[in-house]
């Protein structure tokens, strides 16, 4: 299967994004609180150019795979917003301060390679999208015993029924593609930001890139 | 006119980029030749990427501007890959080379960047693209006289009026267009990042994402 491949091809990569430094101190409970709102405010940003990309990737795909993946992410869009307002609410950030926080380079370069292949094809945005998609849901299942409230309560969502059903619609059709060579290098770039997006909120990254 | 008015929201960053340490080592002939070599082949995957976003870009132009610029993009090519070459040679850098090295991660950022504004509009991609040839004049004609021969060839084309010729079409066409508040995004972030590539070149930062 192509997600198969794909995820052996990132080889121990896909280890240090799912099992990041962040992620065992979210599920130990001992991360650090301004890391943890820095990450949420960047990750509500990342959301917002992914779910574009999604839109315009989605105008190049089959039919049947586009439909079947936007109902399953609007499906299960209620549960997920719940939880992230919950989170926000708690942590006192607001709209206008996720508006004006600026992006970090990580994030930037990022979410404008999930739009670079996004307008490229429909195949190489499946493959640069997955890790996301699918990391967190391991990585939630790992979290979600966490002892700290915030932590196990956004873990909750990731390792959900609700969440694994949208995980396995999008692998369904990364794994209908024929396999190609030219998936690898999407993949394998969205682990390693995916790391290094970890990582930016464990430092703090600066955050001086303005924009949508 | 606009290149003023865009310049003038840059403020100091402008300064910063065009009088970056990177090019005041340059032009006194101090800068570690180690650097100058990791700039040059991260200048060349940026070539390519920047052109490419800008043959995008110009099927969302009027007609009379895209083809006068490409036009003199193509009049002075030449002359710039002569440079180019002599450079790539004296330092002993493959096209293998170029290929096989991934980008630095701002370079990446910047490239995704450009090409983002190239499928959004041509005026937002006109503000993002400015910086990089309206500054390398700038720079050009700062380092032209520098004591270390590799610096003053690499500035010589910059400083040329060859080059001049270049910049002028690409800020005619900038200011011909009807001044907007959605330009100054893409132009600052444009000189943010013409800094962080003379950063990144002085601290040799990893170059970590492969691909295109």
């Amino acid at each position: 299967m192509n997600s198969d491949i794909l995820r052996e091809k990132a080889g121990k990569l896909w280890e240090n994004y799912v099992k990041h430094e962040f992620v065992i101190k979210m599920k130990e409970g001992g991360l650090d609180l301004e890391s943890f709102r820095y990450y949420l405010i960047q990750d509500s940003k990342y959301v917002e150019m992914m779910l574009k990309s999604l839109l315009r990737a989605s105008s190049l795909a089959p039919l049947s795979y586009s439909t079947k993946i936007l109902k399953s992410i609007f499906d299960t869009r209620d549960k997920g917003m719940e939880v992230h307002s919950w989170l926000l609410s708690r942590l006192g950030i607001s709209h206008e301060e996720i508006q004006n926080t600026g992006y970090s380079l990580v994030n930037y370069a990022y979410t404008r390679h999930l739009y670079y292949y996004s307008t490229k094809s429909w195949e190489e945005f499946l493959a640069a999208w997955a890790p996301c998609m699918w990391g967190y849901y391991e990585v939630g299942k790992f979290v979600k015993d966490s002892p700290n409230e915030l932590y196990s309560k956004w873990a909750e969502f990731y390792a959900s029924d609700v969440y694994k059903s949208r995980v396995d619609v999008i692998l369904e059709a990364l794994n209908s593609i024929k396999y190609s060579e030219s998936l690898v290098t999407p993949f394998i770039n969205s682990v390693k930001f995916e790391i290094m997006f970890w990582e930016s909120a464990l430092k703090k990254e600066p955050t001086l890139i303005i924009g949508d």
